[in-house]
């Protein structure tokens, strides 16, 4: 039983609240993946790739906040914890170790390919149940297939 | 085989990149549960506890980046992937759900607890092997055992 | 006989011109509203109630300037007179005086419920007339739907 | 029965709370008459009324809020609802629609020569009860002075 | 073929990007048009209209690099070569030489009229294709309806 | 024998220095006193005094500096030394060792409460001396009543 | 016959004008006295006093703005032409060429003494007129009484 | 017949207008030219050369606009037009599509190089017919040059 | 005798340092009119003549200081005293009191006309002696002229 | 007995707090006695003490906060009460009155000799019993040694 | 015969000494073995390892003063003359003329390996002698490692 | 065989690239010789000098790297390695050791002298080969030549 009563009826807060968390758990291993990447790349293109990575946690960063509030705001429990994440992740995750820098570049043309398809399907999903969710999924897509290109121009 | 020639002797290498490793769990895991925590907390007490815990996500990013740049700069691949953050951590985890403003106060406390323990006993296994890694984790200690002093105060 | 060109047709302008001017209403009396329990607050919560408050007195100022502006740009004129939001207004009025924190805590819940209730409902009927004025009443139910969470946490 | 005890003896404090109220009332209704003509001027002059009377909104807002926590600061409850607002408010208001830049610049004029002519009567009647919220008078006066010197010279 | 591999389907990605192209062209025809007549612009109304101008500017260039960017974030590649933009454009005009103030607003309301006039239907054609780039046009028809307000507002 | 020559006579020149020497003493004991409970405070409340606490010193030091300024500008030597403090301080002080959050309310409400009344005087004494020193004072006195406010409304 | 009409009575205007008048041009020329010294000064003491000058010249620009837009804001032309400060100055005027640094601490403090001097007189002379231009004149006079202390004590 | 009566003879006018003309279609069809490469560039140097671009855009931009204010400042009609500028545009225009890094690199060099040579011209025509301008478009030319090594050096 | 040794040969020092003199009371001269314009404009298009006069203050307290420091850098000593102002300015002054909006434009557009056409005077003169003066009164003559084409644009 | 439970042994704590505690008296006369100096100095070199004061000031106090927090953070009640502060300071104390440049200089060097002496003992104190708040002393002590030389280097 | 006294004795200050002179010669001939790749550089990596260099020579900067600043502050003259420092300087030096990027990228690391390593002495060295000292090497050292590290990775 | 470009003739290139290259060595022995004065200065004055210096500092070293950066544009190769640097300097070198306050002073006037002269010929000797490169040279000489008045004036 939710403590905050947001302004959705009961099952527009179920397809909502699925979606958000959804992106919550994508968006926390984007940005863990992109932070191992990060740290770990080497090649003549380091800086650039290095540089590049720190924008794509920013943006991982900034939105997963914005929408785990939406959840709660709309009376849906985000969950965010490591197990969480570890377990419901579907982003293919990189060898530890150093890391070459097209082997980055394609890791995070590849992750980020994955992530803006399951945004996709999400802002379909909440077109009937919120259109305020959806706004804040079409944001965060917008940015990430930003990313998704910077990333697939330079392979 | 590393790639990147730090300037430590193996042995030394060994035990301050495996300080640097933990902390870099410890840190990462911290700032899950912290968000977790920011986003799920209710009570009278919501906007300090929300605000709070958000300087705690901002330190335990900071320094997240800080030791794992230096584990790499000394030549020791760190790794912060979900699954190893997952399998590794020794942080308590929170419930799924809403959280008491006074629960909130109590796992803060009792995590950053842990986790200053653990630097301690980095500190002093670094202090044989490398002083600028020590000097980061002093400084990170500082700033922990800080915010362990703000939320024990709050109980 | 509208002076301003805007870029709709009749109905369209009419259907989204009462959207927008209901929302001014709405905005600027939620401003005075809130300004009204910043200054008269007391209660051992006082420092949180009186900056949360202004958070909320922003948010209320920034969008009224943006719809009534909307407005005008499609050719209706906004009126934000005090007569006219006294007259108009449907929000439940604080009592005069001092007032208890947890009773400010419950005036905004419940005010920004309705605020929020009727936003939905014009962003609803703005989806057929004019999508751009329907993405700022987006933004602003988000913002306002966010507070609403940060108050009724603190109940 | 005031719950804040201010450093005022009960005449001191009836008086000038009285200028303290009338002078909220005065600026809160002096920003939302300036914002109905910020929306609603057209002419050759609009930019430049348009920006002007938003200064002028800046000005009622800043010192409607020193005012206000002047009068809770010495233990009198200011009232800026909007019932009260409307009720209470002597200054003239522009019609609803379309206004000429030519117009604005007269109600603008006029409506702060009225607003002047009140703050310098509280600015005399606090003389001998509160030096402190004369000053506050004082400066909010200097302020709206200047700009009915700048609306005036526009005439 | 494009090499940049977006997240539409090829008739959603044609559609989206012949809007996406048509309105570069616009945008960056009307930054050169607005310049034009911030440069040759005389009258008594001069400094309203010169500096009016060049916010236009600033946002016809922000929304020309958003959209830009967009298009080739799709997979399409912008086009935005002077040879393009003067065989495309579909803005009328304004002469060489001095341009009287009130000249100038008539210019631009009219110009604004168009472009705005075309961006709502490529905000209803991509509807169905892409709402991301839908986002994006709705932003910028928002500051390019607020734009051509104040320009009819001067008349 | 004064080696600044400030522009008052002989007699103003006593008067006034008094009253901003004793201000000095006031407001430096305040800081001591307002740092002494931001350090040592325990309880919910924690956050929300800590900070309004370091506002409070803010405010006593940037006014302990005008003052002073001010005596040695009428040619009058102020004596801010610690000896002197604790010899001429009219503050109750709070008690070694942790403070609970009320009992700090507590304190910071008396204490202002004091040092207001003292400033009342001193403006009154000051009538007469010299209207520049009264209306530093006097600024002193609005921003210390206000803190005495907030901290009366957490009571 | 004044065109703006200020809200002074006629002997309240004539008054307070003089007194805003006769400042306009002790600060002209106060900032044209510190110019000149800032420029030619040569001595051991150079980068200080060159240092300081520049500080009273931002201190005499701004009052002097201040001050006369007052003059206009209640009705009286201020006039600071060259020949009207050239006129009128009751400064004593440097000699031209190099000057030694003691000189030109001799200078200010003399200069700024008679400046003080006259303020004080017209601080007195605008109590029963004008409460605003006074509170100007005080802020003023705060500002050059501190600059004449600090050059009074480089001597 | 000019309007606006610049300081210069007719004939120097006549040679200055033509240079600063000249420079205004060369520097706005750079800046188009740059941002067509900056939005179409794939490769793995994608984000170098992506954001030295846009160094570049600005750099075209802010003499655009001193350049072309320049000549109307001395009674000369500048003319930015879209059709003007692919009309007397000299630069050789990149391919629509993608375009690979290093043919980047080779158009930036080029065009640069074109460009830089006739703004040496015109730094030589204007010598003994307009010192101002000619100071301008020396500037122009060494941002200009700093850009052309920039671009040849990563050949 | 000069005590400063600039770098300079006794002729070119004495054509340099009367060519800089003269500039300093042109542009003392130059913000004192445009100040007493400032304060006394009145008429429709007092905002804008009003701000942009500030914007020619600025221009002309900029570059007064930079030719006077430079005067003394070579070892010429720059006299902006009041009375060396009145005595020597070639401006033609406005009447005292208000000044209507066409006036003033006029004024400034005449006033600047004749200090354009004394700086280009002086660029010759330098040509020969002080290239480094010479760059710094271009500097000044391009803002100048940019200012009287603005003003003329007014007319 | 402590509430809050820092992270060391009882007899650290005890050392450690008492390094900690002296340190806080300390810095807290050392800004005392630093602006007793500040207001009351004379002499041709007031401007550089003046200001070079102020510096020490701002190194004072923040140290002290942070060593007073670090205090707390152990679990050690910091004291910092004005009659604590004049009982227990070791800094010899400037007279009362005027105080010469030169007599400052040497005040503040001998104090500052003192203050850096203590410190280095609590740091070799702290190393066997406290890493963390060694560091802060360390960082504390090597600002108070620059500012030693600078005073030194005046004499 | 030293005039600052600071606070070590005879031996300590002469072994800290030469740790902070050497270190002041690697720092300064770092800056400058930087800036002459930083601007001779040429390759596809251009304007990464351009950028690059200004951090690293940002770097070097500030640890020299740091040091420098140490240095004289416990009473040993740092000596960073061209002659001196070209004359101890252990870098190995680039050759003059263009360096192709990987050369430079070789240089970099190479020569920041040898400075790491004699840092790493100094800070073994200072140990025993100032841990003030100590804890600045340590600092500088965190940055060159990271700085080796990233040139490394570039290889 | 040079890389790069740049738009000079052989001869002008050669004239030219003496003039920048010989201006870098002199600007950063400048830099150098003041950074040795900035540390070691002592004296009554060692405040104003040690700011002073840091100033001087900054100018050549933003000089160098603009006529350094120039060289490589026009297709020289700078050199601004130690030992060339220490080979070719021309700058009379302080000794190692304190240096007292007047000492500084006279070295900086006289290497300021030196360094002055030598750009002029610089000046003259680029006015016939690259009008670009010289205005930079002008721009140099400026400051460095208001810097040497400022010491000069402090003799």
């Amino acid at each position: 039983m939710a403590k905050i009563h947001g302004p959705l009826e009961d099952n527009e807060r179920k397809t909502t609240g699925e979606a958000l968390q959804a992106s919550v758990v994508d968006l926390i291993d984007l940005s863990l993946v992109a932070k191992q990447c990060h740290w770990n790349v080497t090649g003549r293109s380091f800086r650039s790739v290095h540089l590049q990575l720190d924008e794509l946690v920013d943006i991982a960063r900034k939105h997963t906040d914005e929408l785990a509030e939406r959840a709660v705001a709309i009376g849906v429990n985000p969950d965010g914890r490591s197990v969480k994440v570890a377990g419901d992740t579907r982003l293919s995750q990189p060898d530890p170790g150093y890391l070459q820098d097209d082997k980055v570049i394609a890791v995070a043309t590849d992750v980020l390919s994955g992530v803006v398809s399951r945004f996709r399907e999400r802002i379909r999903a909440t077109d009937d149940t919120d259109l305020v969710s959806q706004d804040l999924l079409i944001a965060a897509a917008e940015e990430l297939e930003q990313q998704h290109w910077m990333f697939e121009a330079m392979r």
